[in-house]
């Protein structure tokens, strides 16, 4: 298998597991290790840095921690890797629920980090993307509602057919260069205010 | 941890392996562990035993392999698990693409079993939420569209605001005990078979 080398962040909530995580990695030859203290603009130093995998080493997770490795996985959009010694039922469900791509309970071994870390980003752009799918279809529904409000208005105020009542919104937005969902939504605005 | 007892099925494309993975899942603890001998109706007879978790244990995955996994995944909708000496990258994209909830490359230890399992069966449901979430946004984006052409067509032919064409549209479906959506369909269709 040829390896691509990776750039890892290692967040350090604890010196000495930081440093053990950080040895492990360099022993694995992952790529590039850069060592992230943990404390405020952590989100921010880690989307500067751009790591392709974002990972930690705790004894056992708290809510605090699973918090901040959630929101750099859905802000700063970095898959994030766990080593855990030890976890209960409830810290699994929040991991899973907060986003966390590889979360492995007491399996901290050199030979297996790569495996690991691979298949984290991987399953971090499988669940992005399909979260993606869905903001879209959510996004064309919530403007597709918008249209045909749009279109409506236009149809009993105009007497025109639906089809007419598109082309003209067409019409008017490359008119005024802007996209059909804005001159849809200034309608619709229009006859709220206007009645 | 209280540890509830779970119902794994062991897939057996190789007698020896499969016997090594049993025997390993048995030392672990967890549960009830069905063997299923790989051939013909292998996703009808995993269906029928409604495991919690179907594991398979192999030195290195194939299409054929991943492709049947994706099936149980996918259609008997139960977490997979696979256990693989080794793996490539090819190997690796495509078990994420299959849906496989755990692949763990040379992890294969008693003691980390469990977690494993755990997480599966706990990323399986997270991955199958928001898919469930895309189907019924894209669902409600079709239903959506034919009701909006059906409401169209009442407004043009009948000369009705879009308000009325929906409560036409509601009034003739709780009269024949039908969904809106049945109501629109039969209109588009009409409307394009009548001109």
């Amino acid at each position: 298998m040829t390896e691509t080398s990776l750039t890892v962040a290692v967040i350090d909530p604890s010196r000495v597991r930081a440093a053990i995580l950080e040895e492990g990695l360099r022993a694995a030859g992952v790529g590039t290790v850069v060592l992230v203290s943990d404390g405020p603009d952590l989100q921010a130093r880690v989307a500067a840095l751009k790591p392709d995998v974002v990972v930690v080493h705790l004894e056992s997770p708290s809510r605090d921690i699973l918090e901040q490795m959630s929101g750099i996985s859905r802000h700063v959009e970095r898959p994030v890797a766990m080593f855990v010694d030890r976890s209960d039922a409830t810290m699994m469900q929040a991991a899973v629920d907060a986003g966390i791509s590889a979360y492995v309970v007491d399996g901290l071994r050199t030979e297996r980090i790569r495996p690991i870390l691979d298949i984290a980003i991987l399953r971090f752009n499988a669940f992005a993307r399909l979260q993606r799918e869905l903001l879209e279809a959510k996004s064309e529904l919530a403007d597709r509602k918008v249209i045909d409000r749009a279109k409506g208005i236009l149809m009993s105020r105009k007497g025109l057919s639906e089809e007419e009542s598109y082309k003209l919104l067409r019409r008017q937005a490359m008119n005024e260069k802007r996209k059909i969902i804005d001159i849809a939504k200034a309608i619709v605005t229009a006859a709220d205010l206007l009645g």
